[in-house]
């Protein structure tokens, strides 16, 4: 427990009224940091491409900014957003819902250095490796994780040194990170130092061992890739500092929030009442091909208890399930958030005083 | 538990390792946001400053930053910060002892506008009140806070719009908060809309019942008020992800860290391993008055597993204590800070080769 509770601290998840936001302001944003943050030298910074390529490359980080740049706008979720919700809580970083954010991203394209590297014609993936190293499931290593060369050729993939308009923080992965777009955050490097194009599918442990959908230790599982819909709303009201139980005023309650999917657009959000029918929410039109989608519902709030729930459907099909499956590591639970809000009476008018309780 | 799990993933801590920087990045300083971090428009945004004195005044954002300006260097701590290590463990805000950060603040003395406004002959204290609104032991609030006159008029008390040169983010208080050299973080109000001037003991709920030193619900306890003294050490070595054990390797070992206190200046910092004798560090000048002081010591390590202890002492004769007391909200626990370390053997040479374990 005072594991999971450092693990908490050290990670940051976006209160939930910052959903507010289109864009995340820094300081907002989740962050998931699997060792330390490193301390980087920049003057002695340097990002090796090498591997299965024809023409290896080893830049300075002036070099690498004299590329050509482009910025997109890309919502990243941590693919064990919503662990601590599933029963039993598989011990790892205890996210509810809240391990998202959207920021802007700028950086050069990974496929224009690969095209300036080449490729081996039996390069098969592309691994990222970073500066943070340390200990997990009893394998000391740098933090890794690699694509498919088809992935890492995609236009939207990104080697970024700028985030809403700053250079990256420590926290995001000064100088350099990788971005992307569509995948759970695990993909999207941080502090990367080294590309490397691999023949073999990587071994790696964050790859081969974490990050895979499975019943048990022993199983091999399945790949965590890309992020599943999901729908989030801020909280309406005002919070109980412990519970954060809202508390609403009766009447037309605006609820608004983001969703968002990797696998295609979001096309549909819903919002249901006390486990009734789910109603449509009105879409705000998209931020970007890679962002959340604003939505808002008006909920007619009545007096009494209440419990509201939303849910995102993508151009792909995928719907966010009722209840989401256990697996031994707990990730991918993209079951309807749920926000416990009591309407009226519990307000008592004579504490809610706007001016201060002077003598 | 779920309850302590969203308040430790919406408020943020101070990654350990983010010790190594004098000024805490943005997006790294420790968050205790009580309620929700509100939407602040500042066309319509005004500081009231009235009660108990002779000129109230009601200042647009742009009339409060045409005053004169300052900037210091300030520590915040959390007055919960090690809370989640007393046993049994008060159900608040879960912190272990990363609850504190250091930035610049830029803003106008507050004496200056107390100048202004003239104060009346039986002033007593100044009351903090932000536009953050929640419920908390029961009481539907504004959060507010109070500070004696004496302690208001002093030079270092601003009410800062920018922090490490970049104006405030909405997390840290947009557009103004209130920043109080020396005290825990709960006096240094955020979102700040009314300053109000009273003539008796300010009684709201964050005064009278939260932030007392107290054994039990019932009684009335001590007031909270500056920090104890504290000393923090960078982990060595490599983390373990789940754990954060570290993984040291043999020989000497340079151990740094930072420590403050806000009843005096910083005198010494002194670490122990193992439980045996405490050994004196060495200090770095010191930042400012009110930040915390640089401190390095060299450890023989010593392969086996060891626990690393740190403790500071300041010039007003205060020392952390081996163990703190334990009280009803679980406030002010200085014991210090234990770092669990393994020295050699743990490492295995072949899991820690440098490249990607590339096909």
């Amino acid at each position: 427990m005072l594991d999971e509770l450092g693990l908490a601290a050290r990670n940051h998840a976006l209160p939930l009224e910052a959903l507010r936001y289109p864009i995340t302001p820094l300081g907002l944003h989740y962050l998931l940091i699997h060792f330390d943050i490193p301390a980087v030298d920049l003057a002695s910074w340097r990002l090796e491409i090498g591997g299965r390529v024809e023409r290896p490359l080893s830049l300075s980080f002036e070099e690498l900014r004299s590329r050509s740049e482009r910025t997109l706008t890309v919502t990243l979720e941590c693919a064990g957003n919503g662990r601590a919700l599933l029963e039993p809580r598989p011990p790892s970083q205890p996210w509810l819902t809240e391990a998202v954010g959207t920021a802007e991203w700028t950086g050069t394209p990974l496929a224009q250095l690969l095209d300036e590297t080449g490729l081996a014609d039996d390069a098969l993936e592309v691994v990222f490796t970073g500066l943070d190293r340390g200990v997990q499931g009893e394998v000391v290593q740098d933090y890794e994780r690699a694509i498919p060369v088809a992935e890492a050729l995609r236009d939207e993939v990104l080697l970024a040194w700028v985030v809403n308009g700053e250079p990256l923080p420590p926290q995001h992965g000064y100088p350099l990170r990788v971005v992307v777009p569509g995948w759970y955050g695990m993909t999207h490097v941080k502090w990367l130092r080294a590309i490397t194009v691999v023949a073999e599918p990587f071994r790696g442990w964050q790859q081969d061992v974490a990050y895979r959908l499975r019943a048990s230790e022993d199983e091999q599982g399945v790949p965590v890739t890309r992020m599943l819909p999901r729908a989030l709303m801020i909280p309406p009201g005002i919070p109980d500092f412990f519970t954060r139980r809202r508390i609403v005023e009766p009447g037309p309650c605006v609820l608004e929030g983001r969703a968002w999917s990797g696998l295609g657009a979001v096309e549909r959000v819903e919002v249901g009442v006390d486990g009734g029918a789910w109603g449509a929410a009105e879409l705000d039109e998209p931020l970007s091909e890679w962002a959340w989608r604003g939505w808002r519902f008006v909920w007619d709030a009545e007096p009494g208890d209440h419990e509201l729930r939303c849910r995102a459907a993508d151009a792909a099909g995928n719907v966010q399930p009722d209840e989401a499956s256990w697996n031994f590591d707990g990730f991918c639970n993209n079951a309807p958030q749920r926000i416990e809000v009591s309407v009226g009476g519990a307000i008592p008018r004579d504490m809610g005083d706007d001016s201060p309780a002077a003598g």
